[in-house]
């Protein structure tokens, strides 16, 4: 069984050291002195380590079972959810005033990547709750979050989002599923969605479904669609549990991988319903949760990966085979540990490379959604949008390939179900998918975030990175390793976008030809840029004579890595982007 | 459920068009006529759509059963695989000695692709037995060969191989299974086997393994390892069937993918042996038949890849999702279908450039196997043994990731299992592993490969590629679009062996640092190379008036988008060699 180490230094790391975290002037930033999240950290790194990882193989061998309309979860989940609702996890950054903790978002998401990395599939009960409950934070009136948030943040009552239909994902405007109001106030809802993660199972008293719907009135397309809170149980006017709504679970899916959480087809049959939030506004009710519900998602992409990569550097280091080409390293051995050979420890590099960058961008992209929702800051909303769909799609893009190559490390065992790394790499695939898939990240950035603003938020970035380049310019240690890179990188980036500029505004194949390219690019160099940040942080500890030593060795060691051997992928990518869309639109459809 | 198209047209026109395979010279091709191949072709098409391809996701979801050490095959499987006998298949390209019907192995292989993409896991019972047939023929007695061989090729009995201990796979130097000569010329063999495919089935009355095994007196580690035949039941001196011998299951693995084949843990408790080959040569007489058993890996690399692209491209064309950004493309419908939109199209193109163009790669180093082997040809033996790696590495790695973007267009439904594309991906995902891990074959191709005889084969590839430039550089039709670009990525090939030579002969480690990006750029100059020919083949069929334009319109169409979007890969590649082995060692081992 593949075990996990909650990496509490490296999560404290990038708060402390490199975002300096209580520093930013952020209401409840300040409170994150480095002993408190250390201990909330701490406290966080036990469960995830004792309590799920424990659970992560269960759930995906044993997935979820449907009998008689109700869902099973595997053995042990019902133990490990009490255990999560004791902590009050759930509440860690939510309002106070519904029995959460107001801790910052980013501390959430430092905890999340604990609860991802031991069971991402046991995490998802909890996290589209939190999806959830910020909908209603967000949308709804008075009544309704007195209702229904104390439950749902004290995680007696889960949630769920309803998007999806059997023939429609990302187009929403396709969809079907109705609302007839009543006299009541209520409405009537009625049809069918797919794919509706922990959308029935026996880990909550109740489950609110929120539900995107057509009410009359609204208008074709994405216009007509309203938002509906449906809960599976009615609840009486105080607070009791009522009678059962006509909402029921159709099907459990057969899926690659998050066997644990229950994806569910969910038959809306005439259900009552109470809108949230304004009329024939659900789409954009959706859209302002969705920077929040992507880059958990993002945080997913390089989350799995950390188990992996801690596997199998784990294995790198017991596995004996074959002798290291510089001579013997294990005389008294048969053989020499797998670590040896420098192929091996490519991959193991490009692993730690990119998961360290990415918990970085991570985490700096949260503290933005703090800066954005507890100080209105609109230069951190504008800059999150941006870094949103790179978080996302290139996150999830290279926590799957990462996760690849740590099965790789084992070989043929790698492929055995039992020995778990298979898990890691089932599970991380769906990240590349849902919450938008990756095309569509693609699409959004290139097509609507890159010239939001008259691309106000992407020449902050360009800022950012030159006046981090001009501050430290004079630091040999970081000239040559990682400002020489960064600013090609940088640069190959900026061309990138004049080349979208100067064609793509009058052809707009051009740009979407090249927008996962873009997507690409834009990640590497900001890995490119967090790395710089961190080599920025370790030498300065180092400087100032910190006590681990080794540790700061081996972040600016990695980040030189990553400079060296993966920051140069950007250039490739802007060659594809520049070949523009002649050569990828040339075939006509009928030849495919 | 995913359908199976036979690309017959596509494989004849390789085999006929690119390879110009009945003009090579070599005995057996000249037989190869375009009505004789196509006539073959069309047969096994008919066998791999009708019969074999509505087996693979049966096979996927039944999986193998071990009872009382008996395993039984998926539902299906025994007809199929009496269809696959009565058909000959299986001795397609061996002696007509033993029932075969010596066809050229050039020709086997594009049959094989077919089989491999109808149903990997099922065809893996004919592919080891192929393979230990292989074995036999090269190293077997007279004897051995008709006791054996027709049973064998007729499919009555299937082979294995038999290399991997629990504690060794690729350093067989550690591998514990003992083999003791007995008086009667026999040998008593004691040890266990893993991952052996097709180790137990109930698909043929008898299965001969091929065991690697210690006899005494041969010395340390790889010396000392022999060949032996272990039948399941053995064979009376006129042929009959006689007693069970010493070998049963110990388990069948569950597994990531290929559930339809049977991976055994195979335990030998003083089994009767008999040495194929010389004693204590095992180790050479494996690596006799490794190019043809690497390049059968290579092949499942791009064959799976095939079905996986094909119903991407039925999705692509029937899903409706969103509005082209050119203006709607299906005003009468709701919305467009998803192949109008460019990262869709990005997305199919390099699926079927990578397939086409491995395509080509695979049957010319199978027409080099052929040219070996029947010619007698050394160069052609020095060529495919160099290429060997790159086929089998780069095409696995690169078939498992176009799976992976296959499965992507499928979006949320390509994530259920029922739909097929996941059975795609988990299926492909061994091919990296098994026959030599990828990294091995990186390996092999940096540290022995490159080198061999001086570097002659890799300075004849050079001169066939400088050949083929100065031969058509004043075709104005390849000189801009196929010639430069593979000028460029050539260049890069030459300057990453450059490297080697200065730096990587003094240490080791620098170039096995960059030995899989090194094994990656020789594959990308491979399909440059092959995509030029095929350019070239098709300006040469238009221009002489060829019934199919469209045809040849699109591989010229897809050559051009291989050129310019993937061969520039090579820079980066480049890059990364040359940064060396100091960011790749630089942490030591116990920060890992």
């Amino acid at each position: 069984m593949p075990s996990y180490k909650a990496p509490t230094a490296d999560l404290l790391y990038v708060l402390h050291d490199v975002l300096r975290i209580s520093e930013t002037g952020v209401p409840g930033h300040d409170d994150l002195d480095r002993e408190t999240a250390a201990a909330i950290l701490d406290e966080a790194g036990r469960l995830a380590e004792k309590v799920l990882a424990p659970l992560n193989p269960v759930g995906d061998s044993e997935g979820c079972r449907l009998e008689n309309g109700v869902v099973h979860t595997p053995a042990g989940f019902t133990d490990a959810f009490a255990a999560m609702k004791d902590g009050g996890w759930n509440g860690l950054d939510l309002p106070e005033a519904y029995g959460g903790q107001n801790m910052p978002y980013v501390l959430a998401t430092a905890v999340g990547e604990m609860f991802v990395s031991a069971n991402m599939a046991f995490n998802m009960y909890q996290g589209l709750t939190h999806g959830a409950i910020s909908a209603i934070l967000a949308h709804g009136s008075d009544a309704q979050k007195a209702t229904y948030l104390p439950k749902m943040v004290s995680l007696d009552w889960t949630g769920t989002m309803n998007l999806t239909e059997p023939h429609c994902g990302t187009d929403l405007g396709l969809l079907r599923t109705r609302a007839e109001p009543q006299s009541d106030g209520s409405y009537r809802i009625t049809g069918q969605k797919i794919f509706i993660s922990a959308g029935e199972h026996d880990l909550a008293e109740n489950i609110i479904h929120l539900v995107l719907a057509k009410a009359p009135g609204g208008g074709e397309g994405t216009k007509g669609i309203s938002l509906f809170i449906v809960p599976k149980l009615l609840v009486k006017p105080d607070g009791a549990l009522g009678d059962r709504n006509a909402v029921s679970v159709g099907k459990v899916e057969r899926k690659m991988g998050i066997h644990g959480n229950a994806t569910c087809v969910m038959n809306y049959d005439g259900a009552t319903g109470w809108l949230l939030g304004d009329l024939h506004k659900g789409m954009r009710n959706m859209f302002t949760m969705m920077n929040e519900a992507r880059l958990g998602v993002g945080l997913q992409g390089y989350s799995v990966a950390v188990p992996a990569y801690q596997n199998a550097a784990a294995y790198a280091r017991d596995r004996l085979q074959g002798r290291a080409a510089t001579g013997p390293a294990n005389l008294s051995g048969p053989a020499d540990p797998l670590i040896v050979h420098p192929d091996i420890r490519r991959s193991l590099m490009d692993q730690r490379a990119f998961i360290e960058g990415a918990r970085a961008l991570t985490l700096w992209g949260a503290s933005l959604i703090d800066a954005s929702h507890r100080a209105g800051d609109p230069a951190a909303e504008a800059m999150i949008s941006l870094l949103t769909p790179v978080i996302k799609g290139f996150q999830t893009d290279k926590g799957f390939e990462m996760a690849v190559q740590a099965q790789q490390v084992w070989g043929g065992h790698g492929y055995i179900e039992e020995q778990g790394m298979s898990q890691f790499v089932r599970d991380a695939r769906i990240a590349m998918i849902y919450e938008g898939a990756n095309g569509v990240q693609a699409l959004d950035l290139v097509a609507r975030k890159l010239a939001a603003d008259n691309g106000k938020a992407m020449l902050a970035f360009f800022d950012m990175v030159k006046a981090f380049i001009n501050e430290n310019d004079g630091n040999p240690a970081l000239a040559t390793d990682f400002l020489l890179p960064l600013k090609a990188a940088s640069k190959d980036l900026q061309a990138a976008i004049l080349f979208f500029m100067q064609i793509g505004m009058k052809s707009p194949d051009d740009a979407l030809a090249g927008s996962y390219d873009f997507m690409h690019l834009f990640g590497h160099v900001c890995l490119g840029l967090m790395w710089s940040r961190m080599a920025k942080a370790s030498l300065a500890a180092l400087e100032s004579g910190a006590a681990d030593r080794a540790f700061h060795d081996a972040k600016i060691a990695t980040g030189r890595y990553y400079m060296a051997r993966h920051l140069p992928a950007t250039a490739l990518h802007l060659a594809r982007i520049t070949s523009g869309a002649a050569v990828v639109m040339a075939l006509p459809a009928e030849a495919f």
